[in-house]
């Protein structure tokens, strides 16, 4: 199996210049429209459009240094981890354009837009993510085929939630931070080899494998708020997606660090704990940042979501490995998993108070039960 | 005192979500404003609000990224240093919000806005400027209530500078830069124990640990035309801001590495210098960047800072720790308590070279003073 | 020569200085013109010149961040790479904004915008570049005088391309990219000492320094697109220019892993090109990363790209260093030289197709060549 990959790689990427030589173009703006009678919605024009791009670099830097930089905790992945990251994220952002724009535009041709590039950054997030929980236990080959697969069940389950259950998530928890994670769950429950149960000796960490690791966390954790608010209708969405998710990273910072140090021995506080719990916060504010929420409840969130996702990593990651024989590497299920089933809990939550129309609460809660159901099915079926 | 940690970040945390639900809204902008004729001036609308986004994201990328990994420099304390910055800007936003908007509104409700961020990062910069000087001789507790003393400090001292003597200080450097190095010193003279004098093991730096604060350096450097240009009330003072920090920190980088060859044992250049006074330039000019100097102006400024900087790493640090007994861990009064004082200086020069009115003069002077003088009797409070 | 390197740095200091008095001036906008009447083309106003900022900001931590961490990958000469990458940018910048200005306004005083910024921050680049080729090689003191020589030569190049030729390079892949590495190998083929052949021990990779490579590696990944934009003259160009290299990027991270594990001995990935060739296909779509070509045609240039980049670290620069004497550190033929050529031919087809003028085909042509024999012709005489 020598040329295995990289004869897959290059036939999968003569295979993305085919489908793009057919499918997409240039968005073209309204000015060179040559039908100034068309029925047809006008395409946004590029000034409009390059409003999003900061929001876009900032999702760039999480998708590639952030994420990259946040799986090269263990001592021995650190090139795995950042490495195949990248292949990961640039393979998957080019099937992701293709599948998103095919799903929206019902199999037409499709203009690419500055949207077009964070969703297809998006859609990558949700693979890296699964990669989390199964780092050192697939190959580059195996790493190759689960992007092409996972994006296409995530961007049918994305489908789902936006255009058929009109659900609201914003900052994406449901459909990209619990899928993913669920995805990998399952994949990782079916690659499961009995010997993982006894703590690798890869799978340490070192003084210098945990900074590097912390280049990773500090910088999702700073553009978190872009993330959250990347996607926004409008600018008063967007800014309270901001706002909200600011605070809510900020909450979930000081309760993870307390709850590390009470859980801990001695009271010192957990490195791993540091990388990740203070994340949760962003995780899970996501669904309901846009919402009219008053920044203290998006606290709230946070507060909640940094003690969870250190209770996980403190209990439920050795329960999953030695009971539920699912060896989650980075711990993606406490990161944002359970941080991303929070989020679609909190804008249930939120959505039920203020709305009397029960049909928008379903809906919601629809989104989150399909993000998980659709995430494990794909994922048992991609790990077989 | 196994559980003094985690319940005091506790309580803080509750603390700060029952604040924010009694004191801090969204901003609503005028196109939902119920009385037309009221009297209160228009909130800005996040259209407007969220030009300055970019700006804020730049300043979180220095306060979470730029001094956490400033701080790894030391190799025992490379944890500690990017640990607890985040800990301390996570808290310290949230109390820089809370205590910011109470001043300036006088105890009513406000409202938040990016610029709101901008500044609640900047408080949370203050703190960790101080941390410097304290590094390794504090435990997190005491960081949480130096966090909340010194902010609420700080937050008097900007009252007195911006509202009561109308003072100029577009980048801070006196109120957050030497108000947050002599808050730190003085802190820092109190917790002094004679065996820091003979230079601890564990303070020292190694390839690595040197290697992981220069992350952090350039990243300061990297954005720094964006912390003295990010509260700037117009575009041309912006503009003019982010141009003279440009030259100012070019300027400093070159006379920085001149002067460290030049006091170095056969001409070697010291990684510490490189670390920290390359960025004196971009400290030195913040009070009169937006002011109308011209470039080759704050090029001098940049150089003198610069020198000025390497000269007190290498003789004002050693002094302060054997005669004064002060012992400062990063130098942070060479990077950030000269370089300030000297762009105090240069403000006074530049208005009383441009203005006959000298009570403006002496209102600069007077903002200069205050930031000192409570800085320092507010450390050495703090720290007893 | 104890002091040769700060008495030069700190003349070279002053130098500028003075220059920056005499020519350099803010602009002042339209408003604040005293002659409503006057001939003269308004000035840009700050607003507009403000929109740039965003672009600039990312292009500033490609140069200082990307390039500044790209060269770290050598085990000894992490400090060197990233410290003297810092005095070049840093001295490089300010002489950049003096000579293209000068150039441009034919020797009279001239107004910084953002554009001048961002322009000074790319002839930085063209010497970063050519470091890359001499690394290891090089005293401080030679490359402040290589930094002085080759920018000079490199504006004068450009003014030849933009102004003579009227050729377009929006990404700069002949003029910067192009040119930074033929200049640079011409000066490592004179400093060329034969005991390079046998592989210093120096020059070794271990597991750190290739993770510290990889931080300068992924910025300069993510933030390509806003190299390649940031000179655009409008919002469309700009917008082609972003989508272009995104997926052109995209493109040649796939073929060059691809690649990299089919040469490889079994089939493992060589961190160097992981760390390189990714890049290739940024500096391949440069030169008409604006046109108006399919994004499915960028994806075409980027996987070629990163092809020709593997094979050339392969094959070609261990025949450099062998059979032509020509050692180049950093392998900068690989990633730049080999990609800006492909850039400059893909650029004469682009246009060759779309227009039947061939005297903008012969233009381009001419800037090509321009760019490699200027830069061949400077380096040598450079590294005498």
């Amino acid at each position: 199996m020598r040329f295995t990959f990289p004869l897959l790689a290059i036939g999968l990427e003569v295979v993305m210049i085919v489908l793009f030589a057919l499918f997409v173009q240039y968005e073209t703006g309204p000015n060179t429209s040559q039908k100034p009678n068309s029925t047809e919605l006008p395409a946004m024009d590029p000034d409009t459009s390059m409003d999003s791009y900061p929001h876009f670099q900032d999702v760039h830097v999480m998708v590639f240094a952030g994420f990259g930089f946040l799986m090269t905790f263990l001592r021995k992945y650190g090139f795995s981890g950042v490495g195949i990251n990248l292949l990961i994220a640039a393979l998957g952002l080019q099937w992701g354009t293709f599948i998103q724009g095919i799903f929206r535009k019902h199999g037409q041709k499709f203009q690419i837009e500055i949207q077009n590039m964070i969703h297809a950054d998006f859609s990558a997030v949700t693979v890296l993510i699964s990669f989390g929980a199964v780092l050192g236990k697939t190959s580059p080959i195996q790493m190759l085929i689960m992007t092409i697969i996972e994006i296409t069940v995530f961007a049918a389950n994305e489908f789902l939630v936006f255009e058929v259950f009109l659900a609201s998530d914003i900052g994406e928890s449901m459909t990209i931070h619990a899928f993913g994670a669920y995805f990998g769950l399952a994949v990782a429950g079916i690659l499961y080899r009995s010997r993982l149960k006894e703590g690798h000796p890869n799978e340490e960490s070192v003084y210098h494998s945990d900074m590097f690791a912390m280049i990773g966390s500090l910088f999702l954790w700073i553009f978190w708020p872009s993330f959250n608010s990347a996607t926004a209708s409008d600018a008063k969405k967007q800014y309270r997606a901001i706002v909200n998710t600011y605070f809510s990273l900020a909450a979930s910072v000081v309760t993870a660090y307390a709850c590390s140090s009470l859980l801990e021995s001695r009271g010192k506080l957990n490195m791993v704990h540091i990388q990740n719990a203070t994340l949760a916060g962003g995780v899970a504010v996501g669904t309901c940042a846009d919402m009219e929420i008053p920044p203290y409840y998006a606290m709230i969130i946070g507060s909640i979501a940094g003690v969870v996702s250190v209770i996980g990593f403190k209990f439920l990651t050795p329960f999953f490995t030695t009971k539920l024989r699912i060896h989650d590497t980075c711990g993606v299920h406490n990161l944002h998993g359970l941080p991303g089933v929070i989020g679609g809990l909190a804008s249930i939550i939120t959505i039920a108070l203020e709305k009397s129309d029960w049909t928008v609460v379903v809906s919601q809660a629809a989104a989150l039960g399909s993000s998980i159901a659709t995430a494990l099915v794909g994922g048992l079926i991609t790990g077989s």
